[in-house]
């Protein structure tokens, strides 16, 4: 049952450390993890953006293993978990492939781990998604997205406010838990 | 500021693919992704539970190197997150220890991905928690917590519910989602 949300994990352009426009490496679990919670909560289409074509081959190597390859037969659900994963080059080419696959332009959503004007809350956004609003929500790999992509967003999500002001959770953990908060099954 | 919540994360025993009784290996993104979450969350100590010696000797290399070495000056945020490790040989001396800690013997809650008789709703537990009931949560690595800490448990959580029925979240994944809808500042 899939909802008419998908997911992009941005390599390019993000910050480093020092506040630098980078490109960052792609990592495995990244992969891993990110489409066994995308496949979790009905996400679509789980994109992995960077415009370096040996991170795309790399990614290939890596999806191919468990969808045609021994962990295909090993591990059927992480096959259907990675199945879901796509890769592209840019943002813009993203947002182009999901407007032809959803006949519609999916509204871009940042996240960001630092507060932002003009967020939407996270009840405000899952019901969007529940009215049938495609939407892209774009997570960024190092020190998060840089302020190009935040200035392309139609919506920006909140940080992911915990106890104090400590907040430096991994992209997998944040990708996971803002799935939960727009699509996960509310007791 | 801190609940009244420690984890434990558990390496035996633990149940591998065909159902049997395993220790399962420490791994290094385990111990960071869990801490940092953790850490956004307010929880007071996050245990390794193995009863293998070597691994408690990885467990101490991986955390020094970001609590003296050159990691700790480079990202103290991190180090602020793996403060929290502690290592202990089994759940029992966990608990134990976290009695003597709290002044108060915690509640063993487990966590799985399938579904048990008489588990307690996430906002039940949550309200214990803002009552202030000291609280051990346990996740198991590998297939999941063997029958025996199940059994053990006061209280078990229901699986982390998506769309559909697939459920095959990373641990880190369901840390994290479970952290937050527990501790997490909802709006």
């Amino acid at each position: 049952m899939e909802s008419s949300v998908d997911i992009a994990l941005i390599h390019y352009p993000v910050l480093n450390k020092a506040g630098e426009k980078i490109g960052s490496a792609v990592t495995n679990l990244d992969i891993h993890d990110i489409a066994r919670a995308a496949r979790t909560f009905g996400v679509g289409h789980y994109y992995l953006v960077t415009p370096y074509t040996d991170q795309h081959d790399l990614i290939q190597e890596i999806t191919a293993h468990w969808q045609q390859g021994y962990g295909a037969t090993y591990n059927p659900a992480r096959k259907r978990a990675l199945d879901m994963v796509s890769v592209s080059t840019s943002i813009e080419q993203t947002v182009d492939e999901l407007t032809r696959i959803r006949g519609k332009k999916p509204q871009l959503v940042t996240t960001s781990a630092i507060a932002r004007e003009n967020s939407v809350s996270f009840r405000r956004c899952r019901n969007m998604i529940k009215d049938g609003q495609p939407m892209l929500l774009l997570f960024g790999t190092a020190h998060g997205l840089a302020p190009e992509v935040m200035d392309m967003a139609d919506l920006n999500l909140p940080p992911i406010a915990g106890k104090g002001e400590y907040n430096h959770l991994s992209v997998r953990s944040a990708v996971s838990i803002i799935l939960d908060r727009l699509l996960g099954c509310r007791e």
